[in-house]
């Protein structure tokens, strides 16, 4: 065998996820571990959950992060709100709309499902028709930033017109979370799930979640027990609890729950709204950087989203090569696309840390000499 | 709000995990973030792979690390091995095993529970009988290493017996991979699941699997969809395929996954028997340390383990007015009793780097110090 110890080259991640990771979050978890039941970790943990509430804008007791990736966070608000013969209404205008009927089904619960072509945000009109004649949907999930296609959904609208019809919603904010508004309370969001990798800036692994009242309320009423044992709020809850109420439920993350802390901590210190705004002006950059190269995007500018840019790959370029040429000769990842935007898309990640000028300057310079030695070859 | 950088304090971690993480670990951990399907990240993923079929001592192809807690591990085994109206027969001698039951029973199974006292090991002869009332039974699960009581089953005989009976095997090796032999094909274990951070001298987040051909098989021959999507095999093994098999299914912790490999060559290098001898060898220093200070064992010496020690709290001495004083005056952590072993015992590990000679020095010189100041106080 002899395997030897891992040395991972320095890349520059302008992919969907993960973004580069600041040295302040790297060293932060490289600091010593200690146990998960000491009083030390109990007031990181209560930080943590205090900068996660900042981060939702929320209020929301229910504010942690679950112990797994993003998919985990969106299996956790799935699992414990929806109970078998739930009918809930999805929208699917990308991968990720397609993951939450299949955990909504994999629940005994019915997907009332509302297809919108992908590239397009959730069409409210269509959400609202489902409703007349579902008036009985328990719950609306919907994906408020699409990462396969760099889509965002009206999160406030599509809020709204659930709680017109006395439904719950289960909003994806795997791709917003930091790079956008995501104003939990101000629209009234009742279960919601991001990820540490994307516009936080943190490594993979962990799921930022925040349930408010409605939601655990309708925990609480529930006819049947949760079927994830691991991602049983309830229970998930009382190890996340504050003081004497904590009880062990299973071994938190230690070092990657310091990477979160280190990474919200920094941008509590830019403030969130200059983190929106900053990602917003970098979009603009990169736009008027990628535009002249011949390089369109494929989502229109109403409702774009500025930390994931999905650009059309122009006619008669082959995808595979032109990544593979970033990563060989830049050491630079961006994304290819998802189903059906595979071979047809490149995803430009503009998120978190990488959101900075000099990417902007690497990934234009970089794509203009990779795509003139193709069409000069 | 104006919360900073968090500094942990430096600990010595000897209760039931987290254990001593080596400095070499930490470093990997804090190495550049690449992708999750960067070439050189997959190469990792391989790596990864070999190594934990090295310490499983398997060639089981299906063997990797889930992307969450132990606790995710075993969900992962019970939900695709357990469908609606399948029976398992579940030994209980500790915490774990009650779980175990919990996970059965959401999968919509009937388990079958086999209690035996807290501190004695599974009975060979009681699941015997449980299998002739229950010939049909599918699954048998049990704890190998009980990290609440300190206690070691007869996993080999375990499995042995299931085998007759036809049934498959679901084994908790979270404590014992890496402290002891755990030999899943010479003893033809079907499903096992561990945890980084006790043995293998790792951080907590990451659990590894393996499964074997009669568990893939019956995997295969499901009649029912895996309830959860998380921690559905076919997707997640698509996902640590090698090459062109790769499918993307969740983002997998990166930096974690470099300290667990990171870990794992560490292992290698000291190779896996002297890494049990060194637990068995450290295990009787301690035992002749502690004994003189009036600290008996509460497991019979048959089936004790070596990496995880549980003391009799000596009659009148509060646990938490000791514990506390060694986590302030030594900054070392020992691990109190769980469940009916809550205030009555101490658990003290020591497990992967934590098993050192200075380790069990320390220890049982603040034990020695803190128990007579009490008695003199």
């Amino acid at each position: 065998m002899a395997i030897t110890s891992f040395n991972p080259p320095k890349r520059t991640l302008l992919g969907p996820g993960p973004s580069d990771v600041p040295q302040r979050v790297l060293d932060a978890m490289a600091r010593p571990t200690i146990g998960h039941l000491d009083p030390q970790f109990v007031i990181m943990m209560d930080e943590v959950k205090e900068l996660l509430r900042y981060l939702f804008q929320t209020k929301n007791d229910i504010t942690m992060a679950v112990s797994g990736p993003g998919m985990a966070g969106m299996e956790m608000c799935v699992v414990n709100l929806v109970e078998p013969g739930d009918k809930v209404i999805v929208c699917r205008n990308g991968v990720f709309g397609g993951r939450m009927i299949s955990n909504v089904e994999r629940c005994g619960g019915t997907a009332i499902v509302i297809d919108d072509e992908w590239g397009k945000p959730a069409d409210l009109q269509k959400v609202e028709e489902a409703f007349k004649v579902h008036p009985d949907a328990k719950v609306l999930g919907f994906v408020h930033a699409e990462t396969s296609t760099g889509v965002r959904s009206d999160a406030e609208a599509l809020v709204k017109l659930a709680h017109q019809y006395g439904a719950l919603t289960i909003v994806d904010a795997v791709t917003s979370l930091g790079g956008i508004p995501v104003l939990v309370d101000e629209w009234g969001i009742d279960a919601i799930y991001s990820g540490s990798q994307k516009c936080l800036s943190c490594t993979p692994g962990l799921s930022p979640v925040s349930f408010g009242p409605r939601a655990v309320e309708a925990i609480k009423n529930r006819k049947t027990q949760v079927q994830s044992w691991f991602l049983d709020l309830t229970l998930v809850m009382d190890y996340w609890g504050s003081g004497a109420k904590r009880a062990y439920h299973h071994t938190a993350p230690i070092n990657s729950l310091y990477g979160l802390h280190e990474s919200l901590v920094m941008i509590q210190e830019e403030g969130i709204e200059n983190s929106w705004k900053r990602h917003h002006e970098n979009h603009l950059k990169l736009k008027d950087a990628l535009e002249p190269l011949g390089l369109n995007f494929f989502v229109d500018e109403a409702y774009r989203l500025p930390q994931l840019n999905a650009m059309v790959i122009p006619e008669g370029v082959n995808d595979g090569q032109v990544r593979s040429r970033l990563l060989q000769d830049y050491s630079l990842e961006i994304g290819g696309g998802l189903g059906p935007g595979a071979g047809k898309l490149w995803r430009i990640g503009l998120m978190g840390h990488s959101s900075r000028q000099e990417n902007i300057d690497l990934v234009s310079k970089a794509l203009q000499e990779v795509l003139s030695d193709i069409k000069v070859g």
